[in-house]
């Protein structure tokens, strides 16, 4: 197997492009990729403040190296979720990333700001985790960037992550999820703009591309995070890009096609009054978060802690 | 295992309805359901004269036994696909069944009509044979209920046929095909009504049906449809039905209620002119099937032979 650039012996087969690269023509090609969704679909400038959300994850991290190494100017956000030896490693992990970048990392911690972890409180709100966590985060990444003036909030969504999600939707016509999903949501009444620059970008590049690029990273998923649902639509679809390579791109492409005139968030929001103790859009008269932190909050603000390292 | 309505050993076991059911019941069951189906969208009337489109295999022999029982007057259509082995016993089948129900079988010869068989004629066309197939089905079939004046053409796809289709259509975007399907499609310029009385039903439901009714059916599927993509897509939904039971029946219930307000085949046809030779719907000066028969065909018309079993 020859590299399609220059011949080489390749080390990175792509069945979905019909093609197979060396090391370091997969690194370009993938930069050059990701590079090319952010010009198509409009999601950074070179006057944005970006914020990339950071797991510790390989698809958090990548997007993180990769973004700087496109000279986009990106400061990272860690939300904590308190699950002992996961979130240990992971913040590890992701400060690592910071100290490589010389890029500041907030981090915001579930455990001070509730005094309890994730699962303990999902447990007392008779909520799934992930759902909680979901609800947080969103909320949190978003406040981070506009206590500190980031235009855009970057996430490391791949491929896979979005097409078994749409599949899920399909699957059970979540119709109020189902049109929502795209590379951009525009910023919009307290909202940040949020982006997925690996929308495109199927989950094991994003694994070559950190392993390429010596990027050490968290091998396991959340624990509360694996589901038999998502696991299984990815290994379903996984098992159809056997057979066809290149649907689930043709799928996530199609799907961004039709979205497109079935109208984007702009509604959904008007359609909201504003939160009486953050002013964010909410249905209620206080956001999901906000009733969070009043009924189980240790204190009234949303704290961040701003990891600064040195200067290379 | 108990059964749910008669507390005797239940013999069918039913997660979707999370139910189990005994032989006798289970029967019952399933007619009542079909019934259901054909009374909520409208499928047949008393005053109908169908036509049940039988290959010999489960789901159409089902289809015409319970018709049969539900009471409606319906006879058969059989095409001859001139696949030696395969075409024969189907054929033995379903004259077996038309002999239980004293019901008139039409049948149309393909190898007769072209003098040679699905897979020759596909290959001098360079088509595939399921998609030439397609075409002379849906030709003929029409055709018969217009020449012997039958109102409806009664159709064998269960859930698990129209499931899979719905996912592959849907994983490719294919716009073209995608809000076309349906239980029912109304008559229009020449075109029988079409029914699919087992849309909600699944394979296992009507094999079982086939089986306690000693139903007699080919097991074999015709050895050209076994396209690794249609049974692949098979396969992963009942994946997903094995961890979600309902799955499918939401899946499809869900897409009816969305494919209605996306238009039905009006407007297609609509757009359509005639066909010089039989003046049915066609884009082209000829429909494809007239263009067919112009090159290939052995004769001027479409001709059937007209199986009737014995008074009881």
């Amino acid at each position: 197997m020859k590299c399609r650039v220059c011949g080489a012996q390749a080390n990175i087969r792509l069945p979905q492009y019909n093609s197979a690269l060396c090391a370091g023509d997969f690194i370009a090609f993938f930069e050059k990729r990701v590079s090319g969704t952010i010009t198509k679909y409009g999601l950074l400038s070179e006057q944005d403040r970006a914020l990339v959300a950071v797991s510790g994850g390989k698809d958090s991290l990548s997007l993180w190296h990769l973004l700087d190494r496109l000279g986009f100017s990106a400061d990272g956000i860690y939300i904590d979720l308190g699950i002992k030896e996961y979130s240990h490693i992971s913040l590890v992990k992701t400060r690592q990333m910071a100290d490589r970048l010389h890029r500041r990392l907030y981090s915001f911690s579930f455990s001070e700001a509730f005094s309890k972890g994730v699962k303990e409180l999902a447990r007392m709100m008779k909520r799934p985790p992930c759902s909680l966590c979901g609800t947080i985060k969103r909320y949190v990444m978003n406040r981070a960037c506009t206590d500190y003036g980031y235009s855009v909030l970057a996430t490391g969504h791949n491929l896979d992550d979005e097409a078994s999600a749409l599949l899920g939707n399909m699957l059970h016509w979540k119709e109020e999820y189902l049109w929502k999903k795209g590379v951009v949501l525009e910023a919009e009444r307290g909202l940040a703009k949020k982006v997925k620059p690996f929308f495109l970008c199927s989950e094991k590049e994003a694994a070559a591309y950190a392993l390429l690029n010596n990027i050490d990273y968290i091998y396991d998923e959340c624990p509360y995070s694996l589901g038999a649902k998502t696991l299984l639509y990815k290994s379903l679809l996984n098992r159809v890009e056997d057979v066809s390579p290149a649907t689930k791109i043709a799928f996530l492409k199609g799907y961004l096609k039709r979205a497109k005139a079935e109208g984007s968030r702009g509604q959904e929001q008007e359609e909201k009054g504003s939160c009486s103790v953050c002013g964010y859009p909410s249905y209620g008269e206080q956001c999901n978060f906000c009733r969070l932190m009043t009924k189980f909050g240790s204190g009234p603000a949303v704290r961040f802690d701003v990891y600064v390292p040195s200067e290379p």
